[in-house]
């Protein structure tokens, strides 16, 4: 089957978004408990009394991690987290998993040990159970497979296609650290790789690894966001990058949007290492990724009850859909926003 | 981390199943949602009104398929169908799944698109949605990770664990056709490598080909045991083999097995081809896997009702503990049966 070149359709020319929507488009959904299939952070099922909210996410060594640089035990803390940040951005509460994973013979006993421990780790601090999964043997490096499942009311539940004309675009947290961390790892392993007896330089930049190595889901706004009594209209986590994400919410709900370059949060230390990197901060925060914050829209009528939310930024809000996505840049221009991942498809 | 040699345990050493036990005991649950972790075909979870039974597996090229001669259709039908027969094994009714994919550049969209087809077309057939999942990069070959998940009452969830002294033991099917179907493919794949000219012999071997490449989960013996009004006391479906499998349900029920060899159902074809590669019939169906039947037990008192069921074969009964898990041969010798799968770990 690899030999018709003619008709051959490079992945990489689709991208991994057009692959989704190909294989979206050639999906039908028939059980009545399907309650949302393909197109949000997870799937929604119907089980009586209570909605199942399930989310899946493959990691794959060389491509998503360097064991390099990513120690196993974070890399299981790590693999939790990015599925269980999903759960939280449908605004429900993750309380299972299942773990696959399959393994090169390059790993010993001890070091699935050591992924285990991150693994289970994170499910103690998210209160989660390791309930099934499968492993096995891989020709080459290391595979994990999570997925995550919570319970929830039908009410509860946000997509992403909630949000509304005039509804506050809010983000938690900071964006563009996780890349820049990455950024600096790679700068690092490159020092190593071209004399091993090089000392990484990595003091003073604790939070960016930190951020990239070990990413906290956001349970805590999600609990928050419950205490204030607001419901967002529409939720998403940032994967890949803030402007991939406000366009997923805009393109549901059949809006535009409009965010302000200045308001984007930035942290000082993501600022200077940039700024060392040569980069514009503000794109790493657009297009890095890897962030896990949540990014989520709230009726204008909630004003008073998000800000008083610690640790979430009003960046912008909800336009008509001509209106288009744009961000208005410091100097007062507006400027389209695109989705481009800085690392291609992952 | 992996430097310390000294400390170093092969994971070839212990199994996958030592493995799974490893990671089994560092596991604690914790929610009230989880009715059953590790340990059975699916975890089992508390939805209210409903319990979710959710199961997953992990296919990967070199180890688990070949795609030499394992079309991608096909591959991807095999992949649903695998993990639907966990799901049915818990007594339970698949009807979603999740598929997570991670590709090397030598697929193309096409080969993605046969891939998906034979998804579609097994959730077509067992009338299961395809609610979510996750596409990315590998650097080598092609990697699949599927979850199923079926809904199912509390009362009808047959788990490993429920054999009891004197229950009849009952296999749906014939056991050791797909171990041997594959090792028909390897010889001729063998062949065709050291002459590329050679057309595949595999003629009059479409059964045993097909239980290989295309297996299908018996949804057909799950809803004639409900039609029949028989709960099975354990079930498990063979993946492993025969053996592995009925030691699941014997451990895990606290009890021992009778089983006769002259019962064991086995095909014609397979045995014939058994005999041309030298090998024991009996021994492909207790240690090949692969075969996706149904193995359980049901109380004696239901042996009028289960004679009824097509395609269901009587092969021994439950002992006391004390009496180990035993076959009795033809000559009426009895020996002790043991797991160990043909291909070792996978």
């Amino acid at each position: 089957m690899f030999e018709n070149k003619e008709n051959r359709t490079e992945l990489s020319d689709l991208g991994e978004f057009g692959l989704i929507s190909q294989i979206a488009a050639s999906t039908q959904v028939k059980n009545k408990s399907t309650v949302r299939g393909i197109g949000d952070d997870g799937a929604v099922l119907d089980a009586g009394d209570k909605k199942v909210v399930i989310s899946t996410d493959m990691l794959v060594e060389g491509v998503h991690f360097d064991l390099v640089y990513c120690p196993l035990k974070h890399l299981g803390y790590k693999a939790v987290a990015v599925n269980l940040s999903d759960i939280y951005a449908m605004n429900a509460s993750p309380s299972q998993i299942t773990v696959s994973v399959a393994l090169s013979s390059k790993f010993s006993l001890e070091a699935v040990e050591e992924l285990y421990e991150g693994i289970h780790l994170a499910c103690e601090k998210y209160e989660v159970d390791l309930v099934g999964g499968d492993t096995t043997s891989s020709l080459s490096g290391l595979i994990i497979s999570i997925t995550a499942i919570g319970f929830a009311d039908e009410s509860d539940i946000v997509y992403r296609n909630g949000a509304r004309e005039t509804d506050l675009v809010c983000v938690s947290g900071d964006l563009g650290s996780a890349y820049l961390g990455l950024q600096l790892l790679n700068r690092e392993k490159q020092v190593f790789l071209d004399n091993p007896a090089a000392q990484p330089d990595l003091a003073g930049y604790d939070y960016l690894l930190e951020r990239q190595l070990r990413p906290e889901p956001r349970r805590d706004i999600y609990e928050a966001l419950k205490k204030a009594g607001i419901r967002p209209t529409a939720m998403i986590d940032v994967s890949d990058g803030l402007a991939s994400e406000l366009l997923h919410i805009c393109d549901n709900s059949q809006a535009g949007c409009q965010v302000y370059e200045e308001k984007i949060p930035v942290d000082i230390k993501a600022a200077e290492l940039a700024e060392e990197f040569n980069m514009n901060p503000i794109t790493c925060a657009l297009n890095g990724g890897e962030d896990y914050e949540l990014l989520f829209t709230v009726p204008i009528a909630d004003f008073e009850k998000i800000k008083m939310v610690k640790d979430v930024h009003l960046i912008g809000h909800i336009t008509h859909k001509n209106a288009g996505c744009v961000m208005i840049e410091k100097g007062g221009q507006s400027i389209e926003l695109k989705a481009q991942g800085l690392d291609g498809l992952r």
